[in-house]
């Protein structure tokens, strides 16, 4: 038989490496926030945290979580070789694989999320202002992409359900 | 032997349909301004219509364009089926055929231009306003995203090059 | 409020464009049987046929049939602007936005799925061959793409809940 | 001044780990002549290799291959951290990020390569028997599948040649 890794081991560590990157649940449903509650005037915090909680079920989103906070956290204690080591330690301006990752998780709630995510990631909102400052040390060259990602899937999910929703009151 | 429809016709087209829906490559080299002007200093408005007329050498650039802008006039004419034709002629806020096309023009720039597109599109700066406005009877359900997507991408091959030269003068 | 078009229309208009176009569920299932039986020893065509009616439930899928089938149908009623028309019309090996259609069915479940639509796109296994037939009259230049990816992501869905379930057993 | 990596270097160490984990230039032209010789009759493994070197001179394939490299080596040597150590060394079958770092690459060629990918993929050709041989200790969970990737997009690369050329003698 094909060996396996447990699921609930991967979707565990995802929740633990946000978690001791300094992100939680909470600041990203603000973000969620944020995107959405100009389309759904009566939107509430708890339902963006149930949607982070959601997109976070997914395992394509837990692998994606992992292996970039694993990348972040090697460049982080100079354990890459050259020259990725300084190309993720610097955040690159011409590398493009942490986009890719954010992208694989915007894929699975379809293309609505695209342009959310790219607003986000450009105004700095919220926790991704301070998961940009270069002066901690801390290397987030990959988790802040990751972050307004699963923040805009979030967002992209919550549009699907209140559009199903309006439409039951309207039957 | 396989048939196969001229380039040249198919890049004319393609142009020819930008013209038409009264999009110039000036207003989308605005755009590419506006998105790298901040990065490259002394970014001039020629190099950014250069870049501009690159993207658009592209088959899949050519093929993206006039598949979308074909659509919208359908839809302008009411020429679509039910429930399609409703849905781009309102520009339905869960249709993302149009997203989808944008991201394949995207995409061949790599990643670093999401974010730009992301960004313009929830702007709408420049033409891209012009665009939007629903009160003309025009549908440009696909046209906008297109034309953020040529700029966003433009605008990434701009950082390509820049790099280039920073580094040939740097020898 | 903002105009929408009714989800239940938006289905059933994409039930229908397939069963108008000769394509059955079970023809799409038999393609996922044919990608997942090797990995999944027990599994039977009803669990197929349900895996696919799951991914036609979804929005972006519904709206990828709908666009696809649509300039499937124009083109063969001649009815686009030159050059669109002839490159769709003869299934041109340069255009790539009936892939691109693909894709965006494939993304909704992860990257896994991506293979398996390459190999029964190019092996014109089942359905697929017919629908590549060329000398018929009938344009299937994208049908046989999105066919192709729904039984794809049927596949992967299946993929993802066959761990579930051996998962479960091992408890 | 923002800092940034220059690009000789870059390059330079993509060549070098793909040649440390076993993999030639005229590896990856075989596949991508299997895939491209029944469509261009008088292709040469010259032309081959020719596309194969333009395809890795991409700073997106670069940065691909260099990460995924990376993220196998580690993989290796069993430096990861648990669960994504145990993921990457057995090549965990609902573990997708190698696809998606595949599919960056296959992006900048357009949409025509995807099922070329997937096909060969499939069918282990070549090279990629080997690298997915599990029985060596080695890992190349994200190697065979940028292999892939490379020699399909220089299949795709070397279809637009083709046109091109095609249509000048037409002249």
């Amino acid at each position: 038989m094909q060996k396996f890794v447990p699921s609930a081991n991967v979707e565990e560590a995802a929740y633990q490496a946000l978690q001791q990157r300094g992100v939680t649940i909470e600041e990203i449903a603000k973000l969620t926030y944020f995107l959405q509650s100009k389309y759904i005037p009566d939107l509430t915090m708890e339902a963006c945290i149930d949607s982070v909680h959601h997109v976070l079920q997914k395992r394509e989103v837990q692998n994606a979580v992992l292996t970039g906070i694993e990348l972040d956290l090697l460049a982080e204690k100079g354990l890459l070789s050259s020259p990725l080591q300084e190309t993720i330690q610097t955040d690159e301006s011409l590398y493009g694989v942490d986009e890719v990752l954010a992208l694989s998780i915007l894929n699975l709630y379809g293309s609505i999320s695209f342009t959310n995510y790219g607003y986000i990631d450009k105004l700095k909102h919220g926790i991704l202002e301070q998961l940009n400052d270069k002066s901690t040390g801390r290397v987030n060259t990959f988790l802040d992409d990751l972050v307004g990602a699963i923040a805009a899937a979030a967002s992209s999910r919550l549009a699907h359900r209140h559009r199903a929703e309006a439409e039951q009151k309207m039957e």
